[in-house]
């Protein structure tokens, strides 16, 4: 790839639009395995991902063993158990018949963080803003999702978990902080709307949130 | 656009990318105007990204007025001078030589911000991770990275503010919290190296950080 191919077409715009509208969060996974050279070709777009002073702070554990799995699946089941306590009526029956996490069924699933204590990088971009290096590590995963999904697999990000337990049964180091648990694997099924917006939990806006300064 | 052309190519991965890889924070600008229907198309991008809950809240200040961009740039100035004085010696020497806005040249400025008082999402996946709500502005922002780069346009992320400063500058709402501060334009030159790493402020790691568990 030489840098001179970088004039990207109105075809190339189309597809890329495509896939950002296709992306999805996916809690619906078929179990086969994923393809290991194409998930370390998806994972390379960590390294080509921005990061506040070049600190680089994304730090991954995959978590493949069956003890671990089952300490996250029993985190994120008393979380979302804990969660639903919070709605009533309608609402909370609405909750309880959304599917929030594939654990139970993706093939992958990496645990990622934030290394705060990292001296790569020397602060710059972070001294006023220090939260700047965790969203080094979104705009990573933001990257990672697309490559995956432009590999025909899916990606779903677990947020209902609390964080502290699932550091200490990964044994995480104290410094890094969570950024999300995440599912990765061949999505039972393509769609252009989030499955939030299927189910009746919440609509989208018609327009963008701007004003003019 | 149909759900079925939704299986990409080969040539597609390959362009996805270089687009990856020429992406850069772009801080030397050419002053020329950048194309509003562009720009707008662009701004789509955040209205296809993730975010928690479908919680949406991502809340954008198109900086316009000489009056509130000379306060931006006297901000960024004043935070970029105060970080100076934490380096010494060839690390000063360094920094004082690096370029860290394009603040100067740049025709259109966006302060991007997250509001955390919104209900919208009813809390759904923030509940233990709260700062889920920021993260997902950051993958909108990415996204519209991705898609200025794939019309020739650059994108800056500015963090070298005094955020609190900025907000009372911008008469931000109280509730929200200030993610980043992007400079859009045309980029000067196009490279795949960063900056920081071509000026020797640091270089990147040869691998992924990666463990199992």
């Amino acid at each position: 790839m030489e840098l001179r191919d970088a004039c990207f077409s109105q075809e190339f715009r189309s597809q890329l639009e495509l896939l950002m509208r296709v992306r999805r969060d996916v809690r619906r996974f078929r179990t086969d395995p994923v393809d290991e050279a194409v998930l370390s070709r998806c994972l390379d777009a960590f390294r080509f991902a921005p990061s506040v002073g070049l600190s680089e702070p994304w730090r991954i554990l995959r978590v493949d063993s069956p003890s671990a799995r089952d300490a996250a699946l029993r985190n994120f089941e008393a979380a979302n158990a804990e969660a639903l306590k919070g709605y009533s009526g309608e609402r909370a029956e609405t909750y309880s018949q959304l599917k929030l996490s594939g654990m139970r069924e993706a093939p992958v699933q990496l645990a990622v963080y934030c290394d705060d204590s990292t001296t790569k990088g020397q602060r710059l971009g972070a001294a006023t803003m220090p939260e700047m290096r965790k969203y080094s590590v979104v705009t990573a995963v933001t990257l990672f999702w697309l490559a995956l999904r432009a590999e025909g697999l899916g990606l779903g990000w677990v947020s209902v978990l609390d964080p502290d337990q699932l550091n200490r049964d990964l044994d995480a180091p104290e410094d890094w902080a969570l950024i999300g648990y995440f599912c990765v694997g061949h999505p039972e099924e393509l769609s252009m709307t989030p499955e939030l917006e299927t189910k009746g939990w919440e609509t989208r806006y018609p327009a963008l949130q701007m004003e003019t300064r």
